[in-house]
């Protein structure tokens, strides 16, 4: 029996709300090295399996709430106003109706996302976090961080993660309300650690990672191996991380990553995210491994690929790489 | 604790080896519609799951035994005499070598494939069982069907399955000496069955599927679910076949190879035998399927696509794949 999302908001809102006038906050984008991939819990987006991820520093969202003058909800996306029957603007303002209790005051939701569109990357996990973050300052609600991390999950899955820099271990928890499963900051640094975008394609992809997760869980067999290796795949990761061992982290990832896609291949009908410009991609990385360049892929439920390797290393993998996106991780870390 | 080829072979030669002068015997190629992969003796080629294909009617090898006058075993290859330290001349010597007992007589072998080299078809299978059905023959062995699959089998494990026309199960077997993991003929016809070959790429691969295999056993949690999944498969194909289902089948037999493909994937290191035009392909088979066109793809260790689809359907199929190759598996049914 799953509780719903209001019901679990509703126990952590205070008696009265106390709305400002305005709320504003930032959250990054998340690359997972250890992904997130089924659902327990369809309608609290409880894991089935815990996750790691490094947060992209500046790279993310932007979300203010303001109260609205002209007494309907407004919701804005790249300084666009969007029709109130959007996909986005309806997401956005379900959400934020978890929140507001009797308070029917109308408000204008604005979202930035200063993410490259070329760079290919999802803006749900960025957006929702800072969305969280904005309606905990807006109407006062001073919330934990650990709620804050649970709450933005609702919105969706890896947005756990995005509430925090640096790298981040999403605990998959057990409870029934979901409210243990909810990301932590790991408190490491890795100077010189550096994600690279590798955009091969565009086009919307045609199923959803929601709807994707869900097919694996219902049709991939093989499915059945993931939960288990994710588990040990986010143990050595971490100790991976703790140890600054890129041979381990980048073969642990890659492999967890590639392990993920498998069980979308594995499913019926079947789910390839890899477009032919992938696969070119991918032997293209392989070849440079194996030429000596400590360098490593990742790829999420998408066409396009995301490089790990250090600082070192950069320069020979800029000569391989031209087309090579800068991630500014760089911040949390040097 | 293995037995060695050798050994199984013994118990089943005559006290006396009656050669004759010559001997010739033609196997066809086979597509596996359930596939084959994993071994649990790597010596013996016994499988971990048992599998089910289709042979190629006249597409395959044919292989000749001959008296030599000239004092050294020879070996010769679509009319071309090997250097007897080549691969596939060694190869072929040493199997031999488990029927000849304490006979010295030097002979020559000669194997012709008539599968057009641009169909991308592994020829081991088709060859290791017409080298088994001529030495049979040109030794007296007189050996039964089920003898002759599992010798074959020791050669190259697929080539169990090359003994025979038309649809053909490899049952695993339990026993240690691996005499009950032969072949059988199923009793089943399906006239306007049809299978194309789809060659995208070409290059030898880098990873053989003997090694293929058992990284993948060895290196992919993935795989733990694989065996089950087969013999489910096998059980649905069969049902299909008796039912000239061609959706049934053809739906289960892709779904079993891109699942084989997903343990191979989920391997480490990565074992990943696709290339861009591969999933460019597969794409394309996906969005004529969306098209209402009965159309189902299966892949083995390679680039290439093998399409599954009904002869009521060619003309649409041949339209969007022009490259397509015809392969000839009317005779044992039309």
């Amino acid at each position: 029996m799953s509780i719903s999302k209001q019901e679990v908001v509703s126990r952590y809102l205070p008696e009265v709300l106390q709305p400002g006038t305005r709320a504003e906050a930032f959250a990054p984008s998340n690359i997972a090295l250890c992904k997130y991939w089924g659902k327990r819990d369809v309608e609290l987006n409880l894991p089935i399996n815990s996750s790691l991820s490094i947060s992209l520093g500046d790279l993310g969202s932007l979300t203010s709430i303001t109260e609205s003058e002209i007494g309907v909800d407004q919701v804005y996306l790249n300084d666009e106003a969007l029709s109130a029957d959007s996909r986005f603007a309806k997401k956005v303002l379900a959400f934020l109706e978890l929140f507001r209790r009797e308070l029917r005051q109308p408000v204008i939701v604005r979202t930035t996302n200063n993410i490259p569109t070329a760079a290919g990357l999802a803006s749900s996990a960025s957006g929702f976090a800072a969305l969280t973050l904005a309606i905990n300052d807006f109407y006062g609600l001073e919330l934990s961080d650990n709620c804050l991390s649970a709450f933005a999950r609702m919105g969706s899955g890896s947005a756990s993660r995005s509430i925090y820099q640096g790298f981040v271990e999403w605990n998959k928890g057990s409870s029934v309300d979901g409210m243990d499963s909810c990301a932590q900051q790991l408190d490491y640094k890795w100077p010189g650690f550096r994600i690279g975008l590798l955009k091969v394609a565009i086009g919307e992809k045609k199923v959803d990672s929601r709807a994707g997760m869900q097919r694996t869980v219902e049709s991939a067999a093989l499915y059945g191996a993931w939960p288990q290796q994710a588990e040990n795949d986010l143990v050595t990761i971490k100790r991976a991380i703790v140890d600054r061992d890129l041979q381990l982290l980048g073969q642990t990832a890659e492999h967890n990553a590639l392990s993920m896609h498998a069980t979308m291949i594995a499913s019926w009908p079947p789910l390839l995210y890899w477009q032919p410009e992938s696969v070119a991609a991918m032997h293209r990385v392989w070849e440079l491994r194996e030429s000596g360049v400590s360098i490593y892929l990742t790829m999420d439920a998408g066409p396009n690929l995301k490089l790990i390797y250090q600082q070192a290393d950069e320069s020979r993998i800029r000569d391989a790489f031209p087309e090579l996106l800068d991630v500014d991780i760089v911040a949390p870390f040097d």
